[in-house]
């Protein structure tokens, strides 16, 4: 027979944390405390299989479940020495749902379940509070009514309503036990008018009624939703927990709390929470009294007069210590707590991982480690990886007044206050004078990146998290909401309307690009710290990871950002967001727009000077730590510019017609621009422009050595789709390696490898790495040709994807393993057969993901290559990867 | 030691047409004709080893080289009883290029080598003949000189163009043995003077000269370029073959000529060709002579008033016939000769497979294999698939007169006459008219097909082999000429140029699709035959093929030629392309524009009665065979016009308002559609279209089962990712023929399968297996993205592609067996391993090419799927793969 109810109570349980799944969160954390000897109230949980069979079977359990509850109720009411629904001191239950994962709100609780015109009685007297008893059973009524019996709790209200007016009360309190009596004659009528039956008084049939409620409420529509939101499978199932009630509202010896064994905004070791005397749970969460503090410490550092737990309670205080004590070093993590205390007895109600700041998480592993509660590698896997991101970047002052306009989606993370521009051109001219602007545009191209680059922040009125806003506002480390659907960009007027009031360039905002926040005016921020505690965790990650972890940088900011936090080296340089500088574009347009091969190189002589700068920056900056370079990737109609007057300036300054620019423009318009002349396509179609790329590489190498430092760049070709492809470039650079050795007399070491971003290079890989030297996947691209996604526009379908639980993640943001994943395994796979021992990394947004970290762990790749910011995130995920895998 | 030198003559030989690569084709089939007992004039073959080690040396030879040449040449002289550069009757030879794939006219030639200032008076007594001795060595002189010396022909030119004029005569022919005395001392004064030294007197040196000439011509200009439009490795090499002269100019007692064993145009099994007495090989060619036909037969049949060679030497004739059956039956195909007389004697200088019609083609395997020489087998492998389009189409009058324009990519083979419109507004309302047009665009896009639909055929200035014009037209079956870049259209003015000259909507053209010439006015017309040698040829194939053929079809017009053709059933059918008729397109941008789901479900209402009835006539003309319907694939900006008086003219219609209609197009844009919101995509965000697709095909079913007919559709949703994607429309689509069999008491069957068309599909295919009942390989969109090349823009830099040998095919015509091939198979494998047997077919263009045919067999596919008028070769060609596997 399968066991499908699990007791606890009385110092001992069935149950236990290794029961989760059956037993749900609640359930199975009040089983371990119970085993621990920590006085629960008994109860039992009714597994989360049972809740699969009642869907599953028209609402109908097991034939044995009922046998099992009673012989678990019976148990309780041995413990609690009270008899269910009838006797002097009746036993009252409560009935609550407890999943595997927490679905705070999302479904339905029934309390002081047991109480019926008789067990009322009885339970005024037991409790020498007739007021109270009275308020439970019509609290129970309402509950029950709208819980189980599906009455409109307006009905219940309304009766309040008219009661009090006609009492001329305006206060709950005010009304007597025998108002209350009153009440519940109305309640019980209203109930019989509007179900045709009267309120259930068999205690059997009212807990029967409340589980299969909490049953039913797994398929709510409010739950169905919040599944879909937190990907949590229907299949998971809720448990359901009876327990036995107790009271905090029985008396002045009574109260309710909750703490946290250590302070979940701060992390320090300090035992931290508030309580209500004579007063029930939910008390203290509605906010109507202010709690008091627990200790008296907390009481003086609030400042607060009103009496501590630890003064007001002296013993249970003790108590209460001890139980922290206990749950902390058995659980190994802060625990938040529930408790109640009725007539000077504690009873515990609930334990939980307490939920905490960043910073908090980082203080408590770290101590939790020196006290020797856990050692280091259990304290790394302690620390969430995604909250780390939090540490990196300034944040808001979390004390400050927010006015918030309007939410988009948190594509970059930090904060960023300036004056709003509309252009990338005005972006530049207000930064020219000195003042900080935020880049708002319906969504950005690669033509505005040089006014992202200016800009303190971007927002974005369409785009999703990988939006291009929102990847090169990561990878430039910059704030970034993107998706604000609020916002509605006039160009013309250079205003922005956010339901229905209007903004103006200059007007300043801030916005929050961890929680996507919109925020009018300028409010204050507070820096991140990388010093104590966080460097200490990164010294500790850094013994224990075996993966290498590099930065996407280009600029010198970056690069510097990259060694700042920890980068290895850099794993990808976009060559081609070094031309957007205004002193450059001019020549990057002259060379689109040359008639000849003649006029292009003139062109690319032009651009050779400052590549070479770039890279001999770049070389400097990471001291002799692998650097990545890609030549040109993207198409060059991102390069031109397709407003009327941005045309005739282009014209102009290249001293060409307007109608050969639009010509030009039209010519390299394309359908699918993913898809079309980019990559090593541009670099086969226009050789010079890779050779002047190199030769940019060799000669900023050959400064280098000649200056006595070392250097070896990985010269990267991105796209490729064959050997012969590849072939073609690896002859092209080392021909122009071979030259400047021979011009410079330098000597110098380099590698010429390819990205891995197409499912045709990963199937060809075991070819190509006879002659590419590295691989580096590429997982974006790879991402939108597996799936045939294009990152630009999924945003349109991609939520009825997760809606309808066909993906359970953005692939695009955690590397999908099953699809692209696949493909990457494979090219390693072929790759390390033809060059065993092949440097791999990956080099997509990917390599910040603490998921797809592992994953590139597991499968054994030399790095992870992610943007600056991230490079801690993906150094812990490392480490995690590695104690994960065990 | 390695053989390089490989002898032949004297009736027999060292190689043979098994070493083809070795020796190049005309070298192995000298070889071949020796050994035969024909009569060829002896010589020797240096192997295509030999000029790859020439070129990879630095122009040197093997040590061995030089002796085996000389005893090759020794051989030589034995046959033919005269010695190399000596004696009374000096023997003369040739030195050829013969690489293993004919290049004509690229490489180099020497004629009359071994010619000196002694040789030529000994030529000139022992032809009786000083003048001939003089021009040929003249001939010599300047044909060494500008092959191997590099001197330039013009110089020689100049000198006899001076001589002539001195002489005051103007035909070469005018000329004495003295002029050309005279001629060759100021030949060779110029070459010392150029060259800085005499023209080499030694024969021996002459021959080694024309060697190393002929290797270094391999890797000229000419050649490489040659190589590349036809993908030629250059690792082939060229062999050079060295033979004894023969002079078909020696006397009224020589003749050359030309024959085939049949005649190439009309396939009749009569020997043809032409001759001309006392003249040379290249005076055949030139056209400066009019050739004598070879029979009497020809020579009545031509009205000729000359001999044929029947008549001029009856005894030879005879030979020759002897000759042409000998080949024929040796090769057991029609051959195409060459041969020489000289002095009586038969000389064969070459044969090969000859040229052919489609016509012939097919008529020749058909008569070989009636005359035993060919077995069934035999027969069906001869015909080139590629060449049987030709028969399938109308076609322009071969014998008509030509005004060509202008030539694009022959993207749909047929010719149409009409009238040039340049929208298909305007093609509609004059086919409205009763006019037959001809639709010229720069490009096309989806708005055009009710255009392309009611036109003739389609010419476009921009677009290659597979743009949309391209597809859309071969599937269509329409004639269509893409990618011709000369002509300029001009919307505004409605014309379009043409080299300068003007041509207006309502001129007539012609579009021959199957060379891409643009001819000016009609050219009259020959309809295909689809009978005969065609029938009986199509009756043999299917005999042997095991794999199935449909069509891709959706009109009824379609569906009828899919039968016609022989198409087992539909692969697939494109119900998008059922709603630009004007009527419906109205309703589609209203469903596309409703404001929500009511207002939608009303457009799709009135969308149903016309897919309904699409479907019943498709069902109907297919009497039972299966018919698989994709569901709504393209994204839905494709129905939404983008000029200014068609947005208003659709706003007009819709009854709303102009900016709405924008502001719906606005948000329907997309970066990247190819990646975009359609397909399956879009039946998930609008469930409620594929509702309706669905209700139309079972609706229809049942119409037709009502009516004592049998259906079994195949309901296809493309562009599914995963299981729980294909899942969800596979519930969507049994719950409306649940309803649909509810409603009107029919019973039939159906599948629900899935679109292979990603890379993700093909690695989840296992487990989309396990829901779909069959699958459908997509192959255009699995090319698009295994290799990341948009179809509509890949043309801009896919020839460079070509050109640099990285790709050898064009991957949207053939299938590209390393990348997207291996995706195939591998989601087959995955595929069968969960539900073994299952049905899986092809339906890209690739369905209807040779190779890819093949390739589909080999892998155990169902069936392939192509366009209606290629059915046939996707017959012929899934025949030939069985008879290829043996």
């Amino acid at each position: 027979m399968t066991k499908n109810v699990y007791s606890f109570g009385g110092g001992k349980a069935e149950g236990s944390v290794e029961l989760k799944n059956l037993l749900g969160g609640k359930g199975a954390n009040l089983a371990e405390m119970s085993s621990l000897g920590i006085d629960v109230p008994p109860g039992f949980t009714i597994t989360t299989e049972i809740c699969n069979h009642y869907t599953s079977h028209d609402s109908a359990y097991p034939d044995d479940l009922a046998a099992e509850v009673d012989v678990a109720m019976a148990q309780m009411e041995e413990i609690m020495g009270q008899p269910f629904g009838s006797g002097d001191n009746p036993m009252l239950v409560s009935v609550r749902s407890g999943a595997r994962a927490s679905m705070p709100g999302m479904m339905d609780t029934v309390l002081n379940l047991g109480l019926n015109d008789e067990t009322v009685v009885a339970l005024a007297k037991a409790s020498g509070d007739e007021r109270f008893a009275y308020d439970s059973y019509r609290r129970f009524i309402q509950m029950y009514s709208d819980v189980v019996l599906g009455v409109d709790h307006a009905y219940f209200e309304d009766i309040l309503d008219d009661t009090k007016l006609r009492l001329g009360v305006s206060m709950d309190t005010a009304l007597s036990a025998d108002d209350w009596k009153d009440i519940i004659a109305q309640y019980k009528r209203e109930v019989e008018k509007e179900t045709g039956k009267p309120f259930p008084q068999h205690p059997r049939e009212q807990l029967w009624g409340s589980i299969s409620s909490v049953f039913e409420s797994w398929m709510n529509n409010r739950a169905i939703v919040y599944r879909k939101l937190h990907n949590i499978p229907q299949s998971w199932g809720t448990a359901v927990n009876v327990q036995a009630m107790v009271f905090g509202n029985m008396g002045e010896d009574c109260a309710t709390g909750v703490c946290f064994t250590r302070n979940p905004a701060t992390g320090e070791n300090l035992f931290y929470g508030e309580f209500l005397v004579n007063a029930q749970g939910e008390d203290v969460v509605a906010g109507i009294r202010t709690p008091q503090p627990l200790t008296k410490e907390d009481k003086i550092a609030q400042n607060s007069r009103m009496l501590s737990f630890e003064e007001a309670m002296p013993d249970v205080y003790v108590e209460l210590c001890k139980v922290r004590e206990v749950l902390e070093s058995h659980y190994k993590d802060m625990q938040d707590m529930e408790f109640t205390v009725q007539k000077g007895r504690l009873w515990m109600l609930q334990t939980r991982a307490g939920k905490r700041t960043a910073k908090a998480s980082l203080g408590i592993a770290l101590d939790m480690q020196k006290e020797g509660l856990l050692n280091k590698q259990e304290a790394i896997m302690q620390i969430n990886p995604h909250q780390l991101d939090q540490l990196l970047h300034p944040m808001l002052d979390p004390d400050a007044e927010r006015e918030i306009l309007a939410t988009g989606l948190p594509a970059s993370p930090g904060a960023a206050v300036g004056r709003i521009v509309f252009s990338s051109k005005d972006a530049e001219l207000w930064v020219a004078n000195k003042e900080k602007v935020i880049l708002v545009r319906t969504e950005t191209s690669p033509e505005d990146i040089s006014g992202m680059y200016v800009a303190e922040g971007v927002l974005t009125s369409r785009g999703g998290m990988t939006s291009h806003a929102a990847v090169v506002a990561r990878g430039m480390g910059k704030p970034c909401v993107s998706g604000a659907g609020d916002i509605h960009v006039d160009y013309n007027n250079k205003t922005m309307k956010v339901l229905g009031s209007v903004y103006n360039e200059g007007d300043t905002i801030t916005l929050d690009g961890t929680s996507g926040e919109i925020i009018s005016g300028s409010v204050p921020m507070v820096q991140p710290e990388l010093t104590g505690a966080f460097a200490e965790l990164m010294e500790w990650v850094d013994e224990i990871r075996t993966m290498g972890v590099r930065a996407n940088a280009e600029t010198p900011l970056d690069a510097k950002t990259a060694r700042k936090f920890g980068a290895e080296g850099i794993g990808l340089s976009r060559t081609e967001h070094m031309f957007f500088d205004p002193e450059r574009i001019v020549h990057m347009r002259e060379m689109i727009l040359a008639k000849d091969l003649e006029a292009r190189k003139v062109a690319l002589d032009k651009l050779l000077p400052y590549q070479r700068k770039d890279f001999t920056e770049l070389f400097e900056i990471m001291e002799g730590l692998p650097v990545t370079i890609r030549l040109l990737d993207p198409p060059l109609h991102e390069f031109i510019p397709h407003g009327e007057s941005e045309v005739t300036a282009v014209a102009e300054a290249a001293g060409i017609k307007v109608a050969d620019v639009k010509a030009r423009a039209e010519e390299l318009h394309e359908v699918n621009p993913m898809l079309g002349h980019r990559g090593s396509r541009l670099g086969l179609t226009y050789p010079e422009i890779y050779e002047m790329q190199a030769r940019a590489i060799f000669e900023a190498a050959s400064d280098i050595t000649i200056k006595g430092g070392t250097v070896e760049p990985e010269v990267m070709i991105p796209l490729v789709v064959n050997l012969r492809e590849f072939e073609f470039f690896k002859v092209l650079v080392d021909k122009i390696a071979d030259q400047v050795k021979a011009e410079t007399g330098a000597s110098f070491k380099y590698l010429v490898g390819t990205m891995i971003e197409l499912p045709r290079a990963c199937l060809r890989a075991g070819e190509i790495a006879k002659s590419a030297e590295f691989f580096s996947f590429g997982t974006n691209d790879l991402t939108q040709t597996t799936f045939g996604y294009s990152r630009d526009d999924a945003g349109s379908f991609l939520d009825d994807y997760y809606a309808n639980g066909i993906l359970t993640n953005d692939p695009f943001v955690t590397i999908d393993q099953d699809g692209v994943g696949e493909l990457v395994i494979l090219a390693k796979q072929r790759g390390d057969e033809t060059r065993p021992g092949m440097k791999m990394g990956i080099c997509g947004e990917h390599g910040g993901d603490p998921d797809s970290v592992e994953f590139c762990h597991r499968i054994g790749l030399t790095y992870v290559s992610c943007s600056p910011y991230r490079v801690p995130i993906a150094r812990l995920s490392a480490a995690q990867a590695v104690l994960k895998q065990g």
